[in-house]
């Protein structure tokens, strides 16, 4: 691994000043490329449409590109949807103008893309992350929601980009332009993680496996924040409360019967169902803790008058750190087994999701907070999100091997809840973020080639 | 109420024989209304093109016809479908030729007909029931089973005539026709009641509470049956084994939360819906008996990660008398109830189906009996349904104000299981059925006036 | 195993005659005993005065005795009481002048008696069962109760003869003194079997583990029934609705913590006691039968705050025959296992008590039917037990190897409810139970040394 | 309400040194109390004669002493335990030779005292708390023990001291003895509450309700803790995370029947005590909060083979703080009324246990770590009780009045953990509890007669 220090920065004046100057021209670009992905949400391990366009934006960039089924190689990706949710936007894409041959590559959920960005002189591998993925969601039409009113609402039914990932994959896309124009400032490399399917903690899981961050000493991931206190200009490195997070799909199987002559020689899977959603309330939790387990869905049977031979459970296990989560969900998995076993019925778990909990590495924080300051921004202190983002996969595995990780939230405005139909935010945070990460990626990366040494800049 | 008597018979013999022969001329057109019907099967209270079908088959022969809405006339159905799925079943009709207006009647699931037939004196109201409905089941395309084999298989996927009613329709509409050339040999009058919906036990009740066996005597059901033990020619009007049952559909409305930020601020129906479920099999039952709850469909939540905010249930209560089935019902009200005020939920019971036990009655079976003798059927012993038929209202109808009912079994060839893919029958039943029903009607209206006296057939 | 045939009968007349004399002559005896029985009631499996006093009275007959430790040789009994109630027991029949020796044979709850008879020449096996326990119930200290009015009420508080076990016995040992005095007019030999804990179903389990029934041809068991519609003199050796049963004790093993500090460190055997009872309603049965389980006592925990360690659940299963109890107990079984592995509990299931069903076997009956019509007592026809009774077990322990068994029921005047503390019979009873099992067994043993026909007396 | 500030305490030094002085001389009979109250324990609501005890301490001192009945005045005390448990005591009491007018006063379960010493000028009501109750547990006899080792063990098999009640109440002693003997150098009063049953936070809520602390301004509590990090010679007035808490006993009341033949028949209070176990785990919690409720123990039926008609739970509900603990046991009380209204089962709640939660008031905290300074102990930061003290409910009821509590920890020696068998103390903790609350009642009650302002303390 790539041992990592930050940049002297006396040389770097210049670059620094150079990149915002860069960025602000580029931000009418970021702006419009976030409102044709805003206009046409994809949900997760769908976005056909969106990776291709971020494909066609990279192209002229000369970076080394993977995506489509070549980016997973076989690993097993968490929480794919059902093959007609694939079919139709696959044919929704095909539709939309995607060349046929790039849209083959991704059939059946093989939607996101790495790219990678070589510097020019030894340095850290730096991955930054930006989400591809829309949410199951019908966007608000009201005047006052400004999609609507300035006309790059959702063209897709029921289907919404209500979390911001229209707008950092766009910054993601200028920070690369940005870069490139600069002509790569930077030591090492830079990993671009196009990941699909952040919601429902599906898709970072798969990159990791396949070997993607596989060398990374630095990841950075942001988010824009409209509902944890962050007004517009306002960032902290220092999220709080990101909560590890495994989801899972039961299934339990049994054997039908007619229920007025022979529910005997049944086996009833919704008897097993009620029992495991029933039981998993009386695993216990430490006290004091976020600990919890819910079973948010549950469908079973068919008929009034037949046993019920299926059912599946959509539940998810928190915690506030892995360790605990690994033993809630251990204590999950035995009460599936033993619960189904109770009535000869068969049960299976599919892990559907899945992120550990992590916090700011304190130097790469360190490094942040400058930079921001450096273009006016207001720094603020912790902020607690309350929730889990796969992100957290990607800091844990830079700080696994004693790399540094963080993810930056960026204020955009008064305060509107992530998942609403009338989720949106100030556009100005696009510019904001892609000069505060262009410049945190020059400062990690080094202008001058030599390594970054983190400690350095803890005062 | 009319007192009712067995035809003193002496001078029918004559009539009896010429409606053998009637019977037989019209058989062809029987089989072949029957395969109409079961080449365009439709599920309980769409039954728009069978209802019409009927229609135009009893037009030319004066009787009193009701149908679509004002048969109804305001009183709640049992168990109609969703809006979309009436709405397809509609569209689906306008296209398979019903006249406009005549479907323009029966939409929003107002499909059956009731028609009445004046006899020629004073003499009993007797009903005759036809079912008019198929089932949600994919019918087998071997060619080992008949409709296949010989081109009349059903035209919409995932819809089968399964239960032989498309049979017991086209038989009503033969006895309607026969009747009337033999210038109806009967006092009183006959009510062919064409009865959407007999699947789920849902159509006989509002027919019932909308006043069309208001005045019935005797109430004749039938059923072609593959599965009692009966074979071909072999009938038996003592069918016991009918279980009460009402069915039900629970809905649990609670308030949804984030799981991971506010699980205390939701209130969780399906928390609430698996207590139910648990609970249920806790409620004690008679030993000895066929009592039973059953549970067969549960469906709640959205996902994973919000508390889920609505549950449904569908459960059937099924008993061996009305009484226990009361008592069951109550119980599993309470229940509900109470569990549901446990957490705050509001909870709902829609009733979506019902029927009561019935029995034959002795006489009107013994009428029965000695008419199958006649025509060559062997007559057979108690066989047991061990299933539920809303035939028994009818039957009940009748018999709770003095007068008699029955449910008229008849073999058609080796075992096939109803409710299956590959059911059938033999179609030489149909002819046996029609015979024997218009000699029944006529030995019990009778042809010279007189009220029937049962009495006079017990030997 | 000894072929059983009746006997020709035409010289028996005198021995029968003879038998009905000396029968009476004893009935004060066997009145005076039961009444000292009652007076000292003992709870199952402390049995210790109760069997000395049989023993006294078998003594000068020349019969061999078997009883405490030596007649369970190393076998496992069923739901023998801890030890602190066998220990006040015992310390209760040292001061009720029980010989030391006598006592200390039978110390640890190693009541009951066996006691061969030896006939006069070949024949069959002929076992004989009378019951020795009481129940825990406070006896009516009422006039109008006839042990109260009559001086023999219970002595010892809150234990009462409440289900005439007390007159089986004194029956029993009347019978044996009986044929003693008439020189033993039968061949084969009679096992007098002289039964603890009958009430929960335990005793007979292990006796026949123990080989006494192993060589029984014929299995004579017999109940005062004073709730089942038998009146006074009247007999029938068909009753009928004897249920299956096995009773358990399921024993949850956890651990314990504060519940305030440390919930989740324990292992919640209360948890897992809970669901056992919610889930074994689930276990589904066959329509129409008698098949129940019931968890009848459940005690868990300590205190409020402590997370309970141990609980114990007393549940009873019963079906209408051994093979469906068998399913519904291996069912059971499996629940109690998975439920416990759930949540890392141990758990343990103790057999406390079978019975199977039993019908009497019908020449044997016809043998009794015949003999009470001689002495003058009215024969009904089938009554329903609607309980169980380990009297099966014997009779099993009969059929199985193609013998005979009988479970004969003799009313004792008014209906009174068994197992209350007004329960009483009328006496003379006893006189007649004595003259009808004096009489079966000489019809059946044969008094010429033949061995029994039983086909013969079918008529 | 008399308002309170702190004595401007340059004259008060002489007293102070005096005080010092007294405890010393008093130390050996505070030690020689405790270790008579430790070989006499006696559990809560029995403590006959360690109020005797402390009644005899005081009467020479001039207070006025409330004790037995005339201290409830009528009001409802928690938890007092079943008749047979009090009788037991009572005997046992009156063999330790209580006078017998002095234990009639307290029969029933009426122990407890509290003793009000008038001050010398005009002053605050202060009440200070010592509690009697041991725990029923069986303490160890190892000789590491030192009360094995020195001869005070408990001679009551089962009960021991185990939380440090028998130092509290020598304390308490002397502290009154002290202040007597320094002629009551304090405005206003002091209120010793001598308080039965805080084990099971059972005690102060009847004190609290019969108005003995109606009038306080300063509420004194305090605890020798041995496991929260406080060594010997470590005080500290700020104990956190005392946890609101409510035990409650539930009683649910079916009706019977024999499982056997009428399982119908009756209403079965098992099925709604598990239920209620099973669905207490549902009711929703604030995440990162403590809030729980645990069923502790559970104890339901009679046998096997009887429906359980009558079930009682014990559980304990905790939570942060009182508004919390409100919720949680509304949400409780509901569930348990909705679950027995399922199956007509009388259900009701009694609350047995109550303690708010609780923290210090800054200035009475300064005021003590003041006093411990100068008599030379280390004064340490917050330490977390992780436990509830109905202490709490005490210094609530100070603190709502616009008064002040604390509830002061003292370390004494290595760490031990409380209600264990090796639980114990270093005694010299007795010599440091007497002085500093000596010193905090004269510093609070001030020594010339003006009321103490808490503000000037605060630095």
């Amino acid at each position: 691994m790539q041992p990592v220090s930050v940049s002297s920065g006396q040389a770097a004046s210049d670059v620094f000043a150079e990149a915002d100057r860069l960025c602000a021209a580029l931000a009418p670009d970021v702006v419009a490329m976030r409102r044709d992905l805003h206009a046409h949400p994809e949900v997760g391990w769908t976005e056909y449409r969106t990776t291709a366009r971020v494909r066609e934006a990279l192209m002229p960039l000369g970076l080394t590109l993977r995506f489509g089924r070549e980016l997973y190689d076989g690993v097993d990706r968490l929480g794919v949807p059902a093959d007609d949710i694939l079919k139709d936007a696959e044919a929704r894409a095909a539709t939309a103008g995607i060349e046929p041959d790039v849209l083959d590559a991704m059939r059946g959920g093989h939607s996101g893309l790495v790219a990678v960005m070589e510097g020019t002189g030894p340095g850290p591998t730096i991955a930054l992350r930006a989400e591809l993925d829309a949410l199951p969601l019908e966007e608000s039409a009201a005047s006052v929601h400004a999609p609507a009113r300035e006309g790059f609402r959702s063209t897709l039914p029921g289907v919404m980009h209500a979390c911001a990932h229209d707008g950092h994959t766009a910054v993601a896309v200028g920070v690369a332009r940005a870069l490139t124009n600069l002509e790569r400032p930077f030591g090492g490399r830079i990993v671009f993680v196009f990941q699909p399917a952040e919601e429902g903690t599906r898709g970072a899981d798969a990159l990791v496996k396949a070997g993607h961050l596989a060398d990374v000493d630095v990841a950075l991931t942001f988010h824009i924040l409209a509902d944890v206190g962050l007004g517009s200009n306002e960032v902290t490195p220092d999220v709080g409360g990101m909560l590890a997070t495994r989801k899972v799909r039961v299934r339990c199987d049994g054997v039908p019967s007619q229920f007025a002559s022979s529910p005997h020689l049944g086996r009833n899977a919704l008897t097993v169902a009620t029992a495991i959603v029933s039981l998993a309330n009386a695993i216990p939790h430490a006290p004091g803790t976020r600990s919890m387990i819910n079973c948010g869905r549950l469908v079973a049977g068919t008929a009034a008058n037949i046993v019920p031979a299926s059912a599946t459970i959509d539940a998810e296990i928190r915690a506030e750190d892995a360790m605990e989560l690994e033993r809630l969900s251990e204590a999950f998995d035995v009460l599936v087994a033993g619960v189904g076993s109770s009535f000869g019925v068969t049960t299976s778990i599919e892990t559907t999701g899945y992120a550990p909990s992590a916090i700011a590495s304190p130097s790469l924080a360190a490094v942040i907070r400058d930079q921001a300051r450096h273009i006016g921004a207001t720094v603020r202190g912790q902020v607690s999100l309350g929730a889990s983002d796969d992100a957290a996969l990607l800091m844990a595995e830079a700080q696994r091997r004693g790399g540094e990780g963080v993810y930056l939230g960026l204020g955009a405005g008064p305060p509107r809840p992530h998942h609403s139909p009338g989720f949106d935010f100030d556009e100005p945070v696009l510019d904001l973020a892609t000069k505060l990460l262009v410049r945190t990626i020059i400062a990690v990366g080094g202008s001058n080639g030599r390594p970054v040494d983190f400690s350095a800049v803890r005062r």
